[in-house]
Formats: structure tokens, C-alpha cells, sequence
């Protein structure tokens, strides 16, 4: 083949090399440097284009793409989301992501994301609680213990530093599962059978179920005063997971109130439902946490800036490693306005 | 490594490959086939989302997404447009993109997509310029001799039958080298000093030049009757090529009016201006060319469909060559729920 030129080749983390790169730095290292680059880039906030995903909807389930931009990096995420794909053996969630260079347009980045989001979702939920979890908070129930489980519990680990996670899902095959996966991780990992037992003793309720619909996992008499609630689950129109009495006694955190009230759990509240915005907390603008008695709430939905910020962190920590090869994904004439030319001319090699 | 399973590997056509299948099918065949897929989805046009792109402009340019889905399957297009990237020796428009199943939402297809958008944009031309151009058309001029130009003609000999082009830019350096590209082509190619030389004797007229700005490559007193203007270059906002005098003497056909009154050369009209969307003439609700002293302008901007129709004869082409590899982009866990789990046992094959 013709040799493409430098600028022609993009790197690309397949899914293979994202496993490794996460072995090579080590999960918790990892979940708590893609929390740091989280965390700056909500200080910068705005700084960005922000839009709400672009959705395409469908009865089986949604493809998104998630664009943004700090005007010198472009960012943006391929994602699908199938509740029904489980049932077939596939992933509920894929997704892939790109960085480009806004000066040039040229790309310089592709990844696998269905691992990184996994780890981004669970380094957002750490990096929030880090703010709005009680004080010296040791315990997590988890709620839903599917492919998110096991990564939510270990940033709020590595972040928070809680030393016991409490499973709970409707299929006790799943928290068999991710307490086995948890088994010699650094936890004191308990299965429950109910979620009231899993809430026993927990100072942040993480909630993480897949159904494509209003459901009800969390009623209001399960929830005491002075808990952190991170709600993942509820993410899409339709898909919730709280009674609205829960939210109704509860101090809100979003990352982007214009997608978060289509997509969250105040999608069941009026549209002018008090929220506070989570980089306003983290630039000290907002207060987070007030008192020790305050239902604190994340409502998360995750938005294109935390892909943004793993994308970047995935592109600093593949320097110097061989954990990506080049990808031939750009055509790049010797002179870029004789495309033609070059078609032509690989005909000679074909 | 892990050997992934079918499910996680999507097929990658890199440049070189799909410079490899243009000269395996023939690039007139291909602009042919291309064109015959992008009529066929413009016959079906009421079944596709359809949805202006997202554009995230920039001083020096800008990065699109361009996504649509016929209900079955789902596609999107990555372009850039930076004009003084030339300068640089990089492309002004680099794309790649995607095929995904609905589904399922898991991608089934990644391909570059700067060589295809060339394929694509002349064969719509070409598709397009065969309803409107007058019957008989034997000549071309072709006003901007960029990385567009050759594939303009080619797919205008292939699909409308001209067998001369006569071309006019700026730069003489650029008229040279299409010329040399398409000498011994099978066209008549007449190198012109002045765009109205170019147009001596042309019953179609294509202007593609690349400025980000209004400019006027065609005045009115240019442009006599009977002729069919091929606007290509008028593709986003503040970049026009015509003079308005010219649109209001035309019957103007367009892809969607509501992309094309923001980016193409109507946005110098009013928001009501009148224009025939192609799909109908091609379905035969509205009519093309009703007489031969009518000017016909095609105000193409480039829709999403037009690369989902490229998309879909590139997957439906490459099946049963070796002009692809597979590339593991998407995780695939034996079981959907334990994402970790593979993590996990990744490490041990480091």
C-alpha cells in the first residue's frame, strides 16, 4: 500500500488496548485520575459549547452522539442504549468516542468507550460525592448490580474512600456476580436480599437499574435524613427510578438542567424544579452539602463534558505506551486539493 | 489478547482500501452504483429522521455531525470544513462514518469517508443534474478545479453523458491538474483563462470553489437561459457563490429546505424564497425542467442522507473482498452484565 502520511494516521484504543491500559495504571489510579480531569473540566464549565444530545430514538432503544467542545479540543460520543439487548447477549451500552483538533477539524483521537464510560460514569458519581456525601461516609448501598456496579463501588472507593459496599438487585445473580468480581478488591462486600437491606447503615445510596421505564426503586419511607442519593438509572424520557416524594425532600445536584429535566428523575418534576448545578458547587459559586441532616441528590445522567474529560485522559496516557495502533482513517494528499490524483495513483498499487 | 467475539468487531475500510475499491469496481461504476443507491433513498425520503447537522463552528472553521436512520438502520457522517487548512497542506474536508443497526444500536460499519464524500457529492450532482439539466446536455463548465472537480466531471460524463468540461479557477495551478487528472479519461477537457470562457457552449454549470466568505463566482450577466447551475460550493453559513440576481431568475431545487436556507446560497433570499425539494421531483409529485429557456439552479449543501446511501453501498460492496479489516471497537462480555469481570481477566493476559 501507499504509505499515508503522518497526519492521515489517528490513533485508536481498541477495546483490547483500553483493558490493558486499564491493568497498565491500575483501576483505582485510573478511576481517580479520569475524576481529576472530570473535576477540572467542570471548573472550566463555561468554557464549553454545551447542547444536549442528539438522540435517535427508536421502540428498542436510543442512539446518541454527545458533541462538545473547549474551542481548542472537539469531543464527541457514539452511544446506544438497549435495555432489551441483555436479553440477547449483548451490551445494554456500547460506544465509542473521538477527539479532534478544532484548529485543523483533523481527528487525533478514536477509542472504544463502552470501558470508559463505564469508568467516567463511576469517576462522575466519586467526584460528586466527594462534595455532597456526608462527612467520614464508609458505607454504599448499590442498587442494581449490572455492568456499572462494580466500578461505582470501587471509585467511591479510590474518591471517597468508603470501605463497605451493600448489593442489592431484583436477579440475585447479579450480585453474586459483582460480589465475586469485588471479592479481594479492598471492600467489605455484603449481599442483601431487599433493598431496605441494603440501605441499612449506608450513608450514600447509589441507585444503577436498566429498565426503560418509570419504575419505583427507591419509595419515600426507604429514605432517612442525611444520606447521599446517586442516581444513575434514570436517563433517558421515561426512565426514572425515584418516587417523586423522595425528590420533592431532596436538595438536587444536575450536571446540565437542560438535559436533565428530559432525561433525569425531575423529568417528573414541574420545569422549574430548583436544581443546582454541580460545576457551580465544585467553583464554589453554590453551596453543596449544608448540613448533616440534608437529602443531598445526585441526579446524573451524564453529560458530553465527562466524555470529553476521559477522552483526554485516555489521549495523555497512551503517550509512550503501545497500547494503540494507527488508523489509516484520513485521506492526505501531497496536495490536499488533488484528492483525485491520489485515487489515481493508488491504482499503480492495488 | 482476548480473541473478541463476531459481535464486538466492526469492519474498518481505511483510506487505502477504499481507494482500493474504487479501482476495483471502476470509479465510474461506482459513482454509477452510488448514485443509483442515493436516488433510491431520496424515492423513500418520508421514511428517514431527518434532522439539520450539528455543527460546532469555530474562527477558523467547522466540525459536523451529520446523522439520519431510515427505521432500520442508522448512520452518521463526521466532516470537517476549515478553508485555510490548504495552506497548511492538510485537507479543507476530511469525514469519516458509521452504519449502526437500530436494533441493536452496535455499529456495523466504519469507513473514511473523505474519498466517499467526493464519490457522493458528484454522484448526487450527477443524479440530480440528470432530472434538471436540459436534454442533451454535452457540455460542462467546471468553475473551481479543486479536489471536487475531477469526480464533478466524471460522474457528470458517467451519469448525464456530457463528454466535455471546461474549467476555470483562480489558480491556473489547480486548472492544470484536474486537466491532468482527467486527461485520457474520455472527456473533451478545455482549460479556460475566465469563468465566462468556461461557460462558452455549457448547458451545465458547476461552481465549487472553497472560500469561507460571500463571494460572487457567478453575475447575472453570466448566466444566459436554458442552463442548469450545479451550486456546490455555497455549504454553510456566510459562504455563497452566486449573485441573488441569478437566484431570482432560476427555479431553485434543493435537498432540505430547512438545512439549505441556512447553509446554501438561498440564505441570501428570503426565509419564504420558493424552492422544489429533489426528493419529489424524483418521486414524480413535483415537477424538474418544464422548458428549455428555464435555469435550473441545484442549491446543494450535502444532506445526511447522501452519506447514508454511500454508506450503504460501501457495506453492501465490500462484502466478499479483502478491502477491510475488522477492528475491535466494541466490548463484548460473555455475559452483558459483567463488563468488570472482562476487565478483570484481561490482566491476566497482559
Amino acid at each position: 500500500m501507499l504509505q499515508p502520511s503522518d497526519k492521515a494516521l489517528v490513533p485508536f484504543v481498541s477495546v483490547d488496548d483500553m483493558m490493558k491500559l486499564v491493568h497498565h495504571i491500575g483501576i483505582e489510579p485510573m478511576l481517580k485520575g479520569i475524576a481529576d480531569y472530570i473535576e477540572a473540566d467542570f471548573r472550566r464549565w463555561e468554557l464549553f459549547d454545551k447542547t444536549p444530545r442528539i438522540a435517535s430514538h427508536s421502540q428498542e432503544g436510543v442512539i446518541e452522539l454527545m458533541p462538545t467542545s473547549d474551542g481548542e479540543v472537539y469531543g464527541f460520543k457514539y452511544v446506544n442504549g438497549h435495555p432489551k439487548n441483555t436479553k440477547e447477549g449483548l451490551q445494554t451500552v456500547t460506544a465509542f468516542g473521538l477527539l479532534a483538533d478544532v484548529n485543523t477539524g483533523y481527528p487525533v483521537l478514536l477509542t472504544e468507550m463502552t470501558v470508559l464510560t463505564a469508568l467516567r460514569t463511576a469517576a462522575t458519581s466519586a467526584m460528586v460525592a466527594k462534595y455532597l456525601a456526608p462527612k467520614g461516609s464508609t458505607t454504599m448501598a448499590m442498587i442494581g448490580n449490572g455492568a456499572q456496579s462494580e466500578f461505582q463501588s470501587l471509585a467511591m472507593k479510590a474518591i471517597c474512600g468508603i470501605d463497605s459496599v451493600r448489593l442489592y438487585d431484583i436477579d440475585s445473580a447479579a450480585t453474586d456476580k459483582a460480589a465475586r468480581n469485588l471479592a479481594g478488591m479492598g471492600l467489605n462486600v455484603v449481599k442483601c436480599s431487599t433493598a431496605e437491606e441494603s440501605m441499612e447503615g449506608a450513608q450514600i445510596i447509589t441507585t444503577c437499574t436498566a429498565d426503560k421505564q418509570c419504575a419505583t426503586i427507591l419509595t419515600d419511607n426507604m429514605i432517612g435524613s442525611g444520606v447521599h442519593i446517586n442516581a444513575i438509572g434514570g436517563d433517558c424520557p421515561g426512565k426514572t427510578e425515584l418516587a417523586p416524594a423522595i425528590l420533592h425532600r431532596s436538595d438536587i445536584f444536575v450536571e446540565y438542567p437542560e438535559q436533565t429535566r428530559i432525561e433525569g428523575e425531575i423529568q417528573q418534576m414541574e420545569d422549574d424544579h430548583p436544581v443546582t448545578e454541580m460545576w457551580e458547587v465544585i467553583s464554589g459559586k453554590q453551596a453543596g452539602r449544608t448540613n448533616p441532616e440534608q437529602i443531598t441528590l445526585f441526579d446524573s445522567v451524564g453529560f458530553a463534558i465527562e466524555d470529553f474529560s476521559a477522552l483526554r485522559y485516555v489521549r495523555d496516557n497512551i503517550k509512550g505506551t503501545e497500547l494503540f495502533i494507527d488508523l489509516d482513517l484520513l485521506a492526505d494528499p501531497d496536495d490536499p486539493r488533488d484528492l483525485f490524483g491520489m485515487v489515481q495513483r493508488a491504482s499503480s498499487e492495488a
